[in-house]
């Protein structure tokens, strides 16, 4: 059941927005992080995640060297944050979050990626080192969490609600795929397998095993891509586990813990997921980076499984997020305590969390979704997300992040207002929390795996990057050739090449924003064709099914800056627009139109201009159009009977929502006021 | 220098409005608390405000017996919220905050100004019992805080920062002067007086003293009553000693406290108005309602020392909080953290503090700066408050309280949103930290003595209250009547009798609201007088000097409803308006006009519709207006293309702000969007 997507290596991408991201990460991204987890950054906080690898490795030496005589130290209650001064002062323990390995393991998975696609013998060189180094703190029944291994092997699997062991073995396990997938070396991945052998042995239903499920998840998704891999039905069995039991009753968590969570017993696990059995769940609630990697994992088994019942769950939940919880683009996590999705419709701009993360989660959903039933909403959110929520994350440079994506920002207020002290108008260097620096490198670089899903018979084609793709289809060997300039150009050559031998399809997603019905893509598209071909349409799809020899089709999808308004049950926007433009939203900078971006009106007929410009080096369409500010009334007084002071025209420019900060600290939106000309 | 405020004692307020709030204080505010401070009111938080007197009396009583035989037990570090789990299981131990003993203080003060106006045995009989038993809980040496005299004396006065013995000292201060200038009785006060000495043997610039001042403030003005009250220099100079040590380096509170507040020096004393000397600040920061209590105290100070320096930095405070920290409704404090002065023109309307303290604080700074100078922007702040900001506080039926006063709320948003966590939907009974129920009971308690304020030769009319006042002016007494049917009509009555003998004046105060210009309302009092009469304007009061007979000037303000606007630089407001009649600001209800009330438009020509209307058995002026909402886009998406989809026309019904949340729970609204009609 289901589709599979198209490997990476099958894929190669040959799109100058892509490929220039993904330049990043290869020359910046990789070899910066790689710097970091070393400590070697200057004016960065310290990872002291290699050094962690390397306390355990040696004293996993020394256990087995002394069998026994090892006294572990004491033991530290969290792990949380246990940073020494100064790095002259780093001692043989812990130091950094308890789940500080997984990001090594989410650098050798970007890694993987990129050697796909530009091998590189300097990069291969210092990945190998890092499983080394991996593999030796790894305990003989295939344990592997430093965290444990330094302060006290006793303690392991004793808190899986906070500490993280589960979600750094998941971690571990995608990136031993990646790695396997791409190089063909599998240390890593029997290190992943062999790790997963030990949690078997530990949790689980068996007498004298413990009933538990992972507090982060991520397990669920990785174990699907292990059983994919290896072929191994104990690894789908133990991700099927995991499912099973997340939100029984009574509690995991509370067995596990001496002192329940919270007062309200319905609500106290939404953090988790945990509240309620995943087929139960129909509304997305929680932390937004655990929520979307719980429903990854659910949308892998439903699909691997074919159970229908966790297929609806599936499709409720991304359904609850499209139509109730997400920010215009592509953020998701309405509010910053617990990093949490909000309430339905409580979108607020100015302090979303809208986690890079998330956003990244949400592609990884969204994708799975794809699998489990070809429908365009999935494909569109993932674009959506890509294009804006996940790569504003990121400085055009390649040199600092963001975990937070406000999509409204006036710095004094995230300077001077403890509720926006989490909102920062600046990105920065590498973070001690440093989830979405290495989650950024592992999806820009994976982004190949993305544009194809496919079936027997079918091709699915559902981001527009230019790319070139071999695969088998109908028993012998197709190439699909993309030539896409996305996001500026809705102008996409699709080439597919064949032997014409058997008949088979290609689909080709037709993109909301483009305002195409399924009708005008069938009718586009077969006016490019041969009478053979059979054209049809279905879920946002146009189909062609024929037998290809070498045939190009052109999708000229209407692209233009448009205003896009919410739903009326979102309060925060209410009387307010957006700029969009295909795939890519825009925003409002100080840089471009002055301070007190709150004062401006957008007119309803804007007489929008595209044109070229440059924005640290990197080209973007950016956008004129016409609009207005109120005429200051200049008082000193608070308050004042009202009257219309009228508008002073003023000619607005938009900028891509994900090159925003790139120039220095100012204000920004997303929305603003619409002024209904008279 | 400067004028005094006429004493309640000769003010007998004869007004429907505010003897209805008078009367529930006294049958029903009053009554209730006194309950709630011995713990019996069923489904409250206990107070052990009593409690904690008694055992501070017993212990008291047994050190005298006992000299030197009783062992204080272990010392609590801070005392905060020790609540026992149940009544029965109350131990002889302090409970509750470290300020609980201000809770009985300034129920004695409300008690005073009930007294006064309305003579109750039992209640004389009550206040006396508990001023029986503060006395007994006192210490030889003048002492008087139980939290101190429970846990362990030889701690006092080592935190003034945080343990409010200060701040006790001053409500206690308070309500010693309040009592007896209401009864005559004097134990009290010289309660007060031996506390305020015992305070000068430990705190002052002699050797051997700490050079301290209050965290909390409210001291300084207490201090300055109890100097005019007793005519004893030395409160005077300790009161001023607290002022002038305030902000100096280095700081009391790092010498006091080993571990220093925070990291940023020149921010990390805000909370505490500390940041720099008193004479040096000119923006409204940290706590409000300890902001507003010192600045009260400093505006005493400026009067009766005469000191322009110290004159000049209340004005310019003053004047910080009118043109950039003041909620339209004459709440104070932005935001919720720290219960603070947000950042200038930082004015959150969902998640707004606007604590009814903090409004009662402005009302005393503002009476404060009108004695120290005669401008009608603080009598217009003042009347503001009082209708809006502090009656909101309490329940039309006097039974439950807001500490929180937002001008947006959505009930859901409240339940799910640990942001709007502190704002409530609906008011609650009585809070563990009770500050503000007994507050407004002083405040409304004490309406009388802000309606006049007066120099040796005129009588200011500052608040347009009906009542009888007698006086002496010119040598020989005076009668002034005043008939007002204030908030509901601008029509005021007052009648002036004098012997005739001596010409003196009567200001009378032209609201801002009524849209008067100062050479209007000169030639509406001319047009009633003979031509012996002087008739003058300046700073927004009329001044009518004449040798009085008996003489009645008919004030006719033009009091109707009207659209308001808040400055520009109001982020939260922009595009916004609000209705607003005379001094009463009026707000929707979801009661009145249905859910999604983000959704409403008023029109910029409402045409209103003015009537009367009962809430709660409460007479009430309503508003009827013309708006519409947005025709609803029926669609499971939320976002898509903008377009104007038209709006459908909505009468839209008012009610008083004070009002609101007396009807159930449900949305309310104090700003909504305005549509501009073609």
């Amino acid at each position: 059941m289901g589709a599979k997507n198209v490997f990476l290596k099958n894929v190669k991408i040959r799109d100058e927005f892509w490929e220039k991201e993904m330049e990043l990460i290869r020359t910046e991204v990789i070899p910066y992080q790689w710097e970091a987890l070393h400590d070697r950054v200057e004016g960065a906080a310290p990872s002291y995640c290699i050094h962690n690898f390397e306390v355990a490795a040696r004293r996993n030496r020394k256990i087995r060297e002394e069998k026994g005589a090892y006294q572990p130290p004491v033991y530290t209650t969290t792990g949380f944050c246990v940073w020494p001064e100064s790095l002259e002062r780093v001692e043989e323990r812990f130091y950094g979050f308890v789940f500080q390995d997984s990001d090594l393991y989410k650098w050798l998975e970007a890694v993987a990626y990129s050697l796909v696609w530009h091998p590189d013998e300097r990069l291969t060189a210092m990945a190998d080192e890092a499983i080394e180094l991996i593999c030796a703190a790894q305990q003989e029944d295939g344990y592997l969490d430093t965290f444990y291994i330094i302060n006290d092997l006793d303690q392991r699997f004793t808190d899986l609600r906070d500490h993280h062991e589960l979600y750094c073995f998941g971690h571990l396990a995608e990136a031993g795929v990646a790695y396997y997938r791409a190089t063909g070396k599998d240390k890593l991945l029997k290190a992943a397998c062999r790790f997963a052998d030990c949690i078997m042995e530990h949790l689980g239903a068996e007498p004298g095993k413990k009933p538990g499920y992972p507090g982060h998840e991520i397990a669920e998704m990785a174990l699907m891509e292990l059983y994919e891999v290896t072929g191994e039905k104990k690894y789908l069995d133990l991700g099927a586990y995991f499912l099973n039991e997340r939100g029984k009753r009574p509690y995991y968590f509370d067995r596990e813990h001496e002192v329940p969570l919270g007062e309200k017993d319905a609500e106290r696990y939404h953090y988790h997921q945990s509240h309620i059995p995943v087929r139960e769940q129909r509304e997305a609630v929680g932390h937004a980076v655990r929520g979307v990697y719980l429903y990854s994992g659910m949308a892998d088994y439903a699909r691997i499984s074919g159970e229908e019942e966790m297929a609806e769950a599936c499709r409720a939940l991304f359904e609850n997020i499209y139509t109730q919880k997400l920010y215009i683009t592509g953020g998701i996590g309405g509010t910053h305590l617990g990093e949490a999705f909000s309430f339905p419709y409580d979108l607020p701009n100015d302090t979303a969390y809208a986690e890079t993360c998330a956003s990244i989660g949400l592609v990884f959903f969204a994708r799975r979704m794809l699998q489990l039933e070809e429908k365009r909403q999935y494909a569109d959110v993932m674009e959506l997300a890509l294009y804006n929520g996940v790569l504003a994350g990121m400085a055009l440079d390649g040199k600092s992040f963001f975990y937070v994506n406000p999509l409204e920002v006036v710095p004094e207020a995230c300077h001077k207002d403890e509720r926006k002290f989490h909102v920062k108008p600046v990105r920065q260097k590498w973070f001690g929390c440093a989830c979405c620096p290495p989650n950024l490198a592992r999806m820009i670089g994976s982004i190949g795996s993305y544009v194809f899903t496919e079936t027997d018979d079918t091709l699915f084609l559902n981001l527009y990057i230019g790319c070139e793709a071999v695969m088998r289809k109908a028993g012998s060997e197709a190439t699909v050739v993309v030539e896409s300039k996305f996001p500026w150009s809705g102008k996409v050559n699709v080439c597919v090449e064949g032997d014409g031998k058997a008949k088979w399809s290609v689909a080709f997603r037709i993109p909301q924003w483009s305002g195409w019905t399924q009708e005008t893509a069938v009718e586009k598209v077969r006016r490019q064709l041969d009478r053979e071909a059979q054209i049809t349409a279905r879920d946002g799809y146009v189909y062609v099914k024929k037998s290809w020899g070498k045939e190009t089709i052109c999708l000229d999808f209407p692209m233009k800056a448009m205003l896009v308004q919410a739903n009326d049950r979102v309060r925060e926007t209410e009387g307010q627009v957006a700029v969009k433009r295909g795939p890519v939203v825009y925003c409002l900078e100080e840089i471009d139109n002055g301070k007190d971006l709150h004062r401006i009106r957008i007119l309803d007929h804007p007489e929008f201009q595209e044109t070229w410009g440059m924005i640290q080096g990197n080209k973007i369409i950016e956008i004129e159009g016409k609009g207005a500010v109120r005429t200051a009334l200049s008082t000193r007084e608070l308050y004042q009977e009202y009257r219309s002071n009228g508008y002073e025209q003023k000619t607005l420019r938009w900028v891509p929502y994900y090159t925003w900060a790139n120039r220095g600290e100012g204000e920004m939106r997303v929305f603003s006021r619409i002024l209904e000309e008279k």
